[in-house]
Order: structure tokens, then C-alpha cells, then sequence
């Protein structure tokens, strides 16, 4: 029932100090929910309280489910040996993921009390660059030595069930811990019962390196439908898995991340609300300055086309109109791109075939405009008066919407495939500066039009 | 070993008509793996020719992971019998996805030769909204009742896994099929022999409405880390299981519906690649010309302002300036709302409380900026030509990028805002079409600010 509102009841267990109804509250929901309601509600030091009636295990699985930054807090404001405690409880790449957060004395303060084999474990983790897959994982895997039998197998899982993130997926290793093949748990309890581990394990496997992209990983396991990616080492040695449920974590906030370079923000890792006023600020004011420092170039690129605009006054009124097509067609393709690449439908070697297929679409798109474009200028009586002939802005508007637009289109295609070949991010390429960017150059393209045909009306 | 290329080795089998080697190719590699070798280098023809090599099962499970268009080239260019006989194994989600996008005759044609309870399933399936819960819902679930051992239960269980999506979650259900309570796997596992299903079973779990949207039953999937998600109908019978990497793959889906109605593209469903010239020319000249006939408005807001111009031109020099902050401002300020909302960080009932930040936000941003633009207002020597005081083109240039700014923000956080109250995609804030309506405005603010300062000069 996570869709009901526990709030109330639990400020009034925590009053009224009802202990049965709290440990009964504990011991039936699911943490998230218990997590969701008790940072909801509660400050820190009563969530602290209310949670010491359940066990430690379920303590700490309700802990990982509480917000980063709650979950800070939470380390921050309890005795250290509790934390201690919990953190040996954690599930191995949450606990380092917190970690990461803490400042270093108290990391320090709290390892110090955390057992021998837990604080190796952490440090190794700590160690991985969080952009790796190694970065991504954890060490409580499930896994057993190849020569036993599907019945001995079970009984050693059933040790092992409590400790590991999952068991539906077994990793078979060898005495120098080399991965040598993955037993599912669907079959092997459907193998016969002195079936050998060996005979049933699967040993064409998908696996990551360590230091292979975290984006690598969450591919495979994406691609295979899997529910745990084995890491291995340079020689093959098992160093942790990647589970399912991180992999759908880090699609969201690749999106909220790509959103964020369309709109112009500096990635703001931050919560929104949370963030502080200044550092959200500073991030915003760094990349509006930035575009408008960019921007202030078409001032450059009209002073050039001075004394068109004194002759011709009509023609700023279409400025807006020329820059936004630019920057509109530029962004569309951009946009379809650098998603096609990202989903794999296109790939940075096909860039003959996109740069064709980009440019006749420009034509095409820019022709519709041009049309549209031509109607709007031929209408315009500020033209006549100021002593051009019905149709020249017409011509003047039709021919540079469709130049400005079948070159924002090929800008906007062909950036991310160039980024994309030398390394950056293709995501950029749909972000306001290449908007900008097109925004410079239709304007010299808007007055080069007018510039030829004013001095050689058509017809 | 996925990572290797399989693609000249399976011509050649193929050629030498090599059936061992494809056997062992067939049963030794991923279906992932095997699927995708398959549609890069062969034709339908042979792709049917080289399954031929492997079971029935192993046949389904290759086809479920070709991309939907080769499916359902497959699908039509086999002979009926044998893709009847391929459905009938096929996950029971897939291959409705199949059906839905085969056509009627052909479809009708397939299922007269499949066996009646698929037949019943897949009439079932077919008829719920691809939007809900029930449209992403699979029915090949592991289910039992509530009375046996965990003994019994295991006896059950091998008896179904071959049939089930998964048989990490197993369903409880009681005479009516009302879904009683969730076991998992590792539970059953772990449990005493002789311990009952009831007691085991989990029964305050996570389930979806078959009616509800389908990112509703994703993003409870995606909180509670869950690997399958219950579906019932009204009565609380279980109608269906949605599976966590169904969830991924949704998540991946709306990242690029929202990538591209910030880039102002039609939802383009299509793989870019393999999409008409024609479809992608309607659906990006559509949303172009829309773009290009809101941006005409810009014309008509500048026309009102005809005197200034003529007196000041220099002024039109700093259109796309005024023009360019605005959109920035406000797609920046509508990305960060979006995502947040997107998120879950900040609700629609905290309005007041974002429109006060963005506020205070908008007056430090545009602060930032027209102190950038009063600097280049007052450099600009061809204010002095035309006769204005040093300053005054400083104090028009930041007096209007100041509110402008201020503006932007303001629409750019509070229209997400609104068109989530009201129910419409609160991600079309971050569409070119705000931009479009705070360039209209920009441009209002920019003249009205030169005709103050222009009539009235500071000092």
C-alpha cells in the first residue's frame, strides 16, 4: 500500500511512543515507502529514533532508500558506532556512494569502527572512477566454485542469500577468482539435482572491464535484458557486478543531464530545491553570460550592413524572423542526430549518407519556409514606401529564409557527428551556442540578400 | 563474447551449408548477440534458413531481440505455419507488440493456426491501451496458490519456468486469481522446507492498475528497485506482470520524445535511418512553419515601433541581443523546472514558492547581464553619430536585457507550472515555442525602453 499517506500516524507513534505500532510499521512496508515517509516528516534525530525499532539489516535497507543528501544528514547527526553499524549492513555500492559525500574526517572517524573486511571493501570501491563501470558496482555478488552439484549449490547460496544485492544470477569462479561462466538461479532449479555447477553454468557471458564507460555497462545490461553485468579485471578476475535497478537510475539523470546542455544550464547535480541560491546562480549567470557574450557578434555582423539598414529601415523588422529559422532548423536536426546516435540508429561513419540525406531535407524544409517567407515580404507596404517594387522583399526574405534554413540544417547535423568523432559530447551540438552560432551567420546571410537585391532589383 | 565480429563466419556457414557449425553458433550465443549479427548481414530469406538450425524456443527467443521492422519483415516473409508455431513460444509481451503492428489480414491469417489459449491471451493483450499499464503488461508469469510448502512450491515452479517471463517473483493468488500476496525466489530459497507459501509471502507489495499510465507502473518499478510489477483489474485479479527491462527501454523512449520536443521535432517514432523522406520532411516543416508563422508576430511588434527605428538605427543593431536573452532565460529556467518536476523535487502546489526563487533568480541573472550589456551599449560609437549621449545606448541596452531577462525566467519557470495544473506535457515549456512568444516580448520591452530613454535621456 505505498500510495496511502503515513504521515501523520507516524509523528503520532513517535508522541505517543508506541513502540509495537512502530516496529509493526517497520517490519511490513517496503522501505522505500518507509524511507519516503520518515525523511518526509520526521527531522533527523527522530527518524534516528524511530528507527531503532526494527533490526539493523532492515535499517539499513530502509537507509538506502532515504535521499542522498537526507542520508548525509543522517550520517552526520548520529553517534558514530551507529553508523558504524549500518554501514555494515549496506548494500556494497550504496554505502560508497555515500562515501563519496561525506567530508574525509568523518569517513575517516566512522571506517575506523567499521570491521576489517567491510573497510577493505569500501576502499577498493572509493578508489573506482565513478565513471567507470567499476565505478558503478558492487561486491556483494553471489558465487560458487564450479565442481559442485545443483543440491550443494543451493545450500551454499542459502548462506550466502543474505549478504549478496542479488542470487538470481551466480557467478562461477575459479581458486584465483576468475570468472568462469554465470549460473542462473532459474536454472539451476530447474537442473537436475546432481547436475555439476560446471556443465550448467553458461560460458558464453556478457561482462564489462572495470574501466570500461559506465554508459557501456548500462548498455549491455540494457541490450541483454540482463539482471547483473559481471566487472572483471585485466586478467579476468571477477571485481563486482552491475545490478538492473542502477542502470535505470543512470538513464534518468543521463536525460535530466542532456536536458540541461539543451536549456542551456551548467549540469546542476544538485536537487533543485536544495541547491543553494548562489551556487545555482553562478552556474546560470556562467552560461547566459557566456551565450550572451557569443550573441553580442551579430552586433559585429550587422554594423558590417550599415548602410543597407539606414537605405532600407523595413529590413529589420524581418531580423527575428531570419535568426529564429536558423536557429530553429539548426536545433530540429541537431536534435534528431545526436538522438539517432545515441540510440544507435546512425553512426559516425555513415556521415556522407546523413550529410546528403541533411541537405536535400534543408532544401526541402527551407523551400516550404522560403514560400511562406516570400508571401509574408511581398505583403509588406513599409517596402513600398520606402520605394522597392512590390516584390523585392519578397525575393529578399524567400532566398535567404531558405539559405538561412538548408544551413542551419546542415550545421545542425553535421556538429554532432564532428563532436561525436573528436571526442566531445554530440549533446552539445543541440545546446544554445550552436543556435547562436547560426544566429551570426543568417544575419550576414539576411543582408547579403539585401544587399544584392536592392542593387539589382529582379525584373 | 559478444564483442566480436560474427558477421563473414555466418555468411560462410550459411554458403557451406555448414549445419553443425550453426548449431553450435545458434546454441552457444546470447540471442542478443545472435540477433544482431543476423539482421546486419543476411535476408529474410536466409535469416530463416540459418534459425531452421535451432529449437523452436531458442528460435523465439533469438526473434524477440530483432528490431521491431525485421520482425515484421520475418513475420511476412514466412510461411505461416512456421511463424505460427514461433508465436506460440514467443514472450507473451513481444509478440504482441508484433501483432499490433502487423497488418489485420495477415495477422488474422497467423492466429487462425495458433492454438486457442495463446489465441485467448494474445486477444487479450492486444486490447489494452499501449499507453496503460496493461498495454506494457506481460501475462507468462509464475504463479501459485497459498497453501503449499516451500518444498511444493519449488516441485511447482520448475513445472512452469520455461513458460514464465521470470520466476524470480512468484505471484500468490487464490481461487479467483486475486492476487494475494508476492513471493520472491530468494525467500522461497532461503525459507525452512516445510514452512507454508502464506507465511512467506509478502503481503503489503507494489502493484499497478491495469488502467494506469505506463510511466506510473515504470516509475514504481524504478523507486522500489523492483524486477517485475503486479498489474490488476478492479477487483484486485492479477491480469499481468510489467518486467524491469521493459522499463528501461521506456525510459530510453521518453528521454527522446522529450529530446525532441525541446528541439521542436514532430515525435519522430521512426528509426531515423530507415524513416521516409517524406514522413520526417511533413513532420519537420510542420513544426518549422509553425515556429516560422508564431516568429512572424515579431514583425508586427517591430512595425509599431517605425519611428524609433528610423530615428536610431543603431538600435536594430541590438535586436538579436534582447531577442537571444530572453530565450535563453526562459528555456533555461523552464529546463531546470521541468526536469525537477520530472523528478519529483519540487510539486506543482509549491508554485509560490518557485516563483518568488526565480524571481530573486531573474533580478541576479539579468543584473549579471546588463552590466555586461551597459558596458557594450556605451562603447558603441555609432550612438554618438546619431546623436545620443555616451550613456543612453548603455542605459537602453541594460535596462531591457535587465527586464527581459527577469521576464523570461519568469515565464520560462511558471509555464511548466501551469501546463502541468491544466494537464498538458509541462515539456513543451522547454519547446521552441516559449522562446517564440518571449522573442515577441523581448522585442516589446527593448523599444519601449529606447523610446523612454530616447524622449527622456538620463541625466
Amino acid at each position: 500500500m505505498p500510495h496511502a499517506l503515513f504521515g501523520p500516524e507516524v509523528r503520532l507513534m513517535l508522541e505517543g511512543n508506541h513502540l509495537e505500532e512502530m516496529k509493526v510499521f517497520l517490519g511490513d512496508l517496503h522501505p522505500a515507502t518507509i524511507a519516503e515517509t520518515l525523511s518526509d516528516e520526521l527531522t533527523v534525530e527522530q527518524t534516528w529514533k524511530f528507527l531503532e525499532n526494527t533490526g539493523l539489516r532492515n535499517q539499513a535497507a530502509i537507509f538506502e532508500y532515504f535521499p542522498i543528501d537526507w542520508q548525509i544528514r543522517m550520517a552526520e547527526g548520529a553517534g558514530k558506532e551507529r553508523m558504524a553499524h549500518l554501514i555494515e549492513k549496506m548494500s556494497h555500492d550504496d554505502r560508497v556512494d555515500l562515501m563519496r559525500r561525506l567530508s574525509p574526517r568523518v569517513v575517516e572517524n566512522l571506517l575506523r569502527l567499521v570491521d576489517e573486511a567491510d573497510r577493505r571493501d569500501i576502499a577498493t570501491l572509493v578508489r573506482q572512477d565513478p565513471e567507470t563501470a567499476g565505478g558503478l558496482m558492487t561486491t556483494d555478488y553471489a558465487w560458487l566454485p564450479q565442481n559442485l552439484s545443483a543440491t550443494e549449490a543451493l545450500e551454499r547460496l542459502r548462506v550466502q542469500a543474505p549478504e549478496s544485492e542479488t542470487i538470481y544470477y551466480i557467478f562461477i569462479l575459479d581458486e584465483q577468482r576468475r570468472l568462469l561462466g554465470v549460473l542462473s538461479l532459474r536454472n539451476l532449479i530447474l537442473a537436475p539435482r546432481h547436475a555439476l555447477v560446471k556443465d550448467l553454468m553458461e560460458t558464453q557471458f556478457v561482462s564489462a572491464r572495470v574501466e570500461d564507460d559506465k554508459n557501456v555497462a548500462a548498455d549491455l545490461i540494457a541490450r541483454y535484458d540482463l539482471l547483473a553485468l559481471p566487472v572483471v579485471d585485466e586478467s579476468g578476475r571477477l571485481v563486482g557486478i552491475v545490478t538492473h535497478d542502477d542502470v535505470i537510475d543512470l538513464v534518468v539523470q543521463e536525460a535530466t543531464e542532456d536536458a540541461h546542455k539543451m536549456g542551456g544550464v551548467g549540469p546542476l547535480a544538485e536537487n533543485y530545491m536544495e541547491a543553494g541560491f548562489f551556487t545555482v546562480w553562478r552556474k546560470r549567470a556562467f552560461w547566459l553570460s557566456c551565450l550572451f557574450g557569443a550573441e553580442l557578434f551579430t552586433f559585429t555582423a550587422m554594423a558590417s550592413f550599415d548602410d543597407e539598414l539606414k537605405k532600407i529601415t523595413v529590413l529589420a523588422f524581418f531580423i527575428p524572423l531570419c535568426i529564429s529559422t536558423g536557429g530553429n532548423s539548426g536545433s530540429q536536426a541537431a536534435t534528431l542526430i545526436t538522438r539517432a546516435m545515441a540510440l544507435g540508429q546512425v553512426k559516425v561513419k555513415e556521415w556522407r549518407r546523413i550529410l546528403v540525406h541533411e541537405l536535400l531535407m534543408g532544401i526541402a524544409l527551407g523551400a516550404a519556409l522560403g514560400g511562406i517567407g516570400f508571401i509574408r515580404g511581398a505583403m509588406t507596404s513599409e517596402g513600398l514606401r520606402e520605394g522597392l517594387p512590390w516584390h523585392t522583399l519578397g525575393w529578399i526574405i524567400a532566398s535567404s529564409v531558405m539559405c538561412i534554413c538548408i544551413w542551419g540544417t546542415l550545421v545542425g547535423s553535421m556538429l554532432p557527428i564532428v563532436f561525436k568523432r573528436v571526442g566531445v559530447d554530440p549533446g552539445i551540438a543541440s545546446s544554445p551556442f550552436v543556435a547562436t552560432f547560426v544566429d551570426v551567420t543568417g544575419i550576414v546571410i539576411f543582408f547579403s540578400f539585401a544587399k544584392v537585391f536592392a542593387t539589382f532589383p529582379p525584373m
